[in-house]
């Protein structure tokens, strides 16, 4: 027999399923809307039923779930998530084991991320890896020692609430100055809006015909690569952010490698180029050599395909 | 045969043994002078005859050797050390080693102290702690799934070069606005000296007879329990900006205790106050509750008996 393996990767807008096998590569996907005031109740069996009318589902010996949110990992229990509000206390696991009558493994979505990072980017060999997921929100998870580490209650790897500027601006968490206040997809896009109000030059209100709320990553990537100053400033300003945390992490944590996935990652070179001279500046230089920072070159899967090795 | 075994503290300024037995007790100690210049080649024959003079050096299975500086403990080496420069390269190991006949483990001392906190202040039970030792530099040790954790190159759990104000001063790492450089041991007797010296109005000079190069954490904990309004806003100072990486320590690592220890950790509850308001201020609630902050009850022997428990 075969021996595949589901991932879905539950987040608030859309759920996406894919059957993996052993080496990462998808056989099968589907995916399904979600949306903010879902109700779990109605959710999960479809779930379920779109997954058991997968062709290769006979073929999965385990599910694996990454959900965005405080996951119980050893419960199976979502306990809190910001995107999906109705869920809180559901647990996950169980249902979808009943349904599904095989293993299920849920975590929080980084660490499917990180997981997927692991064994895509670093072939199952870098022992110590953190990944950084960058996007509406910058997440992250930690392997130590070949492992995804969880730490006490399951919410190791809040990477995007390091504290950054301690006088900073509040950021949603409760803190101010968190490192995500800074470089979050909107907080990125913000600046943008505030340099062109204040009388920047640049080509980005017309890239978005004026709309300047649809001035994105994306859009911001497109500027810069026409040499944009001001898209530039910002993926440099950006850069140098997350460059600080990336030297924390490579002082605390003694990585062998950092992974970035996720859309504000897709600005490439733009991004690293600031995050590794800023690292080089900032770390202890033995653990900083030792530490290879890469963007993801598997992003779009990165998370499903990580929350189908979970059950692997 | 009862178990033993032998700790040395191996530091810039002494070197301390100790055979402790299985629980921590320590049933023998002695010490030697080191300094700056020291060479290895003379101190540790010196070093060797000393610990096989002990008396109870027979039932000893095991060395640990904790030495302040970067640690390669795979192979047993002090790839350098800032304290004792002509140590750098030297098999520390493999020498004690042949003159001890058993077993010699060497790491950095931090950890040997975090690993001290893991098994003497939680009893080995704390499976995710983190060990901060306070004084002229601010060092760290993790433990991750109860197991000492080192990273790629031995290098993790430099928790005082957490970045906590980018722009801020130029620590002797190299980088700007490490936590050390706010609240190593010299810099809070800076920073009071500084205030005197703009005029604020304190018993610190009295304590130390108008000599203010004598203003140490010690004395600045005597004046903040006469109630010294300076002292007491220095230790405040010191805690916020401890507070706020451990904050961050408790988003990325979750660790079930965090233990402070060192020099300036005797200043107790004066520390402790603020640094567990800034933790509940700013880390996740879930992770915040369930990290206890404690301040170490064996901060005299965590290195020495750490060490020894290296190689039990």
């Amino acid at each position: 027999m075969t021996n595949f393996f589901l991932g879905i990767d539950l987040g608030g807008t859309e759920v996406k399923l894919a059957i993996a096998d052993a080496k990462g590569n998808i056989i099968e996907q589907s995916s399904m809307p979600n949306s903010f005031t879902s109700d779990p109740k109605k959710i999960l069996p479809q779930l379920i039923k779109r997954a058991n009318n997968m062709k290769y589902i006979n073929k999965v010996s385990g599910t694996g779930v990454g959900v965005a949110g405080d996951v119980d990992q050893k419960k199976g229990v979502l306990r809190f998530s910001p995107n999906l509000p109705k869920w809180s206390g559901i647990p996950i696991g169980k249902i979808l084991k009943n349904g599904l009558k095989h293993r299920v493994v849920i975590d929080n979505d980084a660490n499917a991320a990180a997981w997927g990072a692991f064994w895509l980017d670093a072939g199952g060999k870098a022992q110590n890896l953190v990944c950084i997921t960058l996007g509406t929100g910058v997440g992250g998870g930690i392997i130590c020692n070949g492992k995804l580490y969880h730490g006490t209650t399951g919410s190791a790897g809040e990477i995007g609430h390091i504290t950054i500027d301690p006088l900073g601006p509040k950021c949603n968490c409760g803190n101010h100055g968190c490192v995500e206040r800074f470089i979050g997809a909107a907080y990125l896009s913000e600046a943008a809006v505030s340099a062109i109000k204040n009388g920047r030059k640049s080509i980005l209100p017309g890239l978005v015909g004026g709309r300047l709320d649809r001035i994105t990553p994306r859009i911001l990537d497109i500027a810069a690569h026409k040499n944009d100053k001001l898209a530039n400033e910002i993926w440099q300003f950006a850069g140098e952010k997350l460059g600080i945390i990336i030297a924390d992490l490579v002082n605390i944590i003694n990585p062998e490698k950092v992974v970035l996935a996720g859309g504000v990652s897709k600005a490439d070179g733009l991004i690293l180029k600031p995050v590794i001279e800023t690292v080089k500046k900032r770390a202890f230089k033995m653990p900083a050599r030792a530490c290879h920072i890469v963007i993801s070159k598997y992003t779009q899967k990165l998370g499903v395909v990580g929350a189908a090795f979970l059950a692997r």
